[in-house]
């Protein structure tokens, strides 16, 4: 089986989550794309040999950050013939067009979804499905740290500084959190954003960005008096002939798209006017999420452009699996209905989450939610409680979702 | 400049939306792509010759829908080396072996973004992004004409009868509702997701399925009681070894991510170990939405490899754009402030949206929104206010962001 040679440079948390990740999916991007992905070279600061490295890979992957002396290595790497995979936000928001001019010049695939959204295909989908699509104006919370840090001011009435130091001790704000609360690093993401929805080359020093240390309390208690949520937005519109690209923390009405994406989330909306909106939400930017996207991307450049889904394989379908329900019984209001009813469910192995019994005499009304449980074992029980003398009405039943984070 | 002739089986909604949105996005994709699109021929039932068509083509779109004669043409099409883009999600949940085959013996692209959830790009950020990652489960509000008909019940309180009615004068329900209701249009395009999240395949008569017919106020009033909200769901998992596909009316918890998608949006969750979820979201499967997506697979189509940013182009920058504004004064509670703000405000053309007044004596709030104005000229205003002898601390200056449907 053929060999994809992938060099790595940098090695920290995404760099290697993105090691690790490679060597779990190989076989599963085997069976995909027919070539088998390895690691060739791994580059840190202290550690491996750049030549060396290009020589023995078909794609280099960035992960290293900064500007010194990756912006080289890219380039090079480019110039060379690689295709390159990198989550560098500083070096597309400040170098983008010498770097995309350097893939285009060498013939090469650049692709840079890490950089933006973690695991949220922001760039994948502007590139691509709105490829010919004439984008208006795209809004995105992109920095995760300062939106975990609002939900908390919001859920819990906390301070900035309060926030702020609990969103460090969850690992979710660095011990230095300029960069997240000033708005930079969102800043950084929305000229990358800007670039592509406008075609225009945006620089990151081009963004005017305020950050959300000076927010208070009262600022969130009135937005919630007022319907809103308040959230570190970036946007990046078209206004007449020009471009707009600012980071600000702004009220949302509750409708808007952006307005329900809470804690270390990301998500952006872009909006146009032949598909009104997409909006894509996601974790924002971990090590394995980051990592994550930039397999993708590797991926994508392994993948001769006919797009297919693989053979498909014979699996069994099964459609008796595990929901949770909820159950609503017209009952009449005397001793023993709850009792009997839950000796029904447990018979059947049915476990009861929460109930509410509300009414009185013949106008009784028992509420109940289960957990987790086979269908046909709590279709078998419901079958059982419709035939008691005191369920007034065939009892109704819906499933119920639970939240997934 | 070379041309990439499309010929177009269909010519209802979606079909003439194509054909229109061909032409106007025509220089865009040229600018993009270094080919020319352009209609080579349009098929209907009554018009048109099916060879000819296919014979002046690089690429079919198939918008008839049903599966005959369409199974033929689009088998014929990629027997014959032509690459298929199609929206059909009948002839893919019950031929998509079939189909899929044969592209792969063509050596041809068969791309169906269209076919799934409007605008949504679930098909390419599973088949793409998602490429190697071990999905395990997808739920999805894939029926905006249910999900329009739910949150109508949710919002007013009307039964299911008042809501499809509404639904069916809106234009977001056919006369003849069945389909959508009963949840087999849902259940054919989750067969659909199902076959690309687990290589499975998935037709849509293995998918259980429950519409939302008998869903009644109450049970949307207990849902609010209980702080959830309910949708028709389609669910694809994974269990134990098999596949499991349902359909069904669910309640969902508030933080769900497809909780707050309302009216006629279609949203889809993918939940995979590596990324937690990505949620996708836009609305549903109206006729210009759904050619919107069947062009962005077309142009992918017509795209070699190389995926980048074409060449920027010099656009300006411009900081200075107008926002909504919300403004927080602490002011002396005395007659007259309401009114030097307001006119102040006048002055510089910022016209005042709601305002609240709070509080007594030397404690008294103003809090105000305002309608869109220029930011210069409301921060001129701001910084007038700041010096009026009433106002006690400096002004707290926040933007709003409006709902954007």
């Amino acid at each position: 089986m053929p060999e994809f040679r992938i060099g790595l440079l940098g090695h920290g948390t995404v760099g290697s989550s993105f090691a690790k990740l490679v060597e779990e999916r190989a076989d599963a991007i085997e069976a995909e794309v027919g070539m088998r992905p390895r690691l060739s070279g791994v580059l840190t600061r202290s550690r491996g040999d750049f030549e060396e490295i290009l020589e023995g890979s078909d794609l280099i992957v960035e992960l290293m950050g900064g500007i010194d002396p990756t912006r080289d290595y890219v380039l090079r790497a480019m110039e060379a013939g690689r295709h390159v995979v990198t989550a560098n936000k500083q070096l597309l928001s400040q170098h983008g067009e010498e770097v995309f001019d350097a893939a285009r010049r060498g013939g090469v695939q650049l692709r840079f979804e890490g950089a933006v959204a973690g695991v949220v295909p922001a760039i994948r989908v502007m590139a691509e499905t709105l490829a010919a699509a004439h984008i208006e104006r795209v809004h995105g919370i992109v920095n995760g740290t300062t939106n975990y840090i609002l939900t908390q001011m919001a859920a819990t009435g906390a301070t900035y500084e309060e926030a702020l130091a609990e969103a460090q001790e969850m690992g979710y704000a660095e011990a230095d959190p300029t960069e997240d609360v000033t708005g930079k690093d969102a800043a950084a993401k929305m000229a990358i954003l800007a670039r592509l929805a406008f075609s225009a080359p945006v620089r990151l020093d081009q963004v005017s960005c305020e950050g959300i240390e000076r927010i208070t309390p009262d600022d969130i208690a009135y937005a919630r008096e007022l319907g809103l949520a308040l959230k570190l937005v970036g946007s990046a519109e078209r206004v007449d002939r020009a471009v707009a690209v600012h980071v600000y923390p702004a009220f949302l009405y509750a409708e808007h798209p952006l307005a329900s994406v809470n804690g270390a989330f990301n998500a952006v909306t872009i909006e146009s006017p032949a598909i009104t909106e997409i909006t894509l939400s996601g974790p924002g930017a971990g090590g394995v999420q980051t990592a994550s996207a930039v397999l993708g991307d590797v991926i994508s450049a392994m993948i001769p452009p006919p797009s297919l889904p693989p053979p498909a394989v014979e699996q069994p379908i099964v459609t008796d699996v595990e929901f949770s329900f909820y159950m609503h019984l017209e009952v009449a209001d005397r001793p023993g209905v709850l009792a009997q009813v839950a000796e029904i469910l447990g018979l059947q192995g049915v476990s009861i989450r929460s109930v509410v019994q509300k009414g009185l005499g013949d106008e009784a009304r028992l509420v109940m939610v289960m957990h987790p449980v086979l269908e046909s074992k709590f279709r078998a029980a419901v079958q059982m409680i419709a035939r008691l003398d005191f369920v007034r009405e065939p009892p109704r039943v819906i499933r119920v979702i639970e939240e997934t984070f």
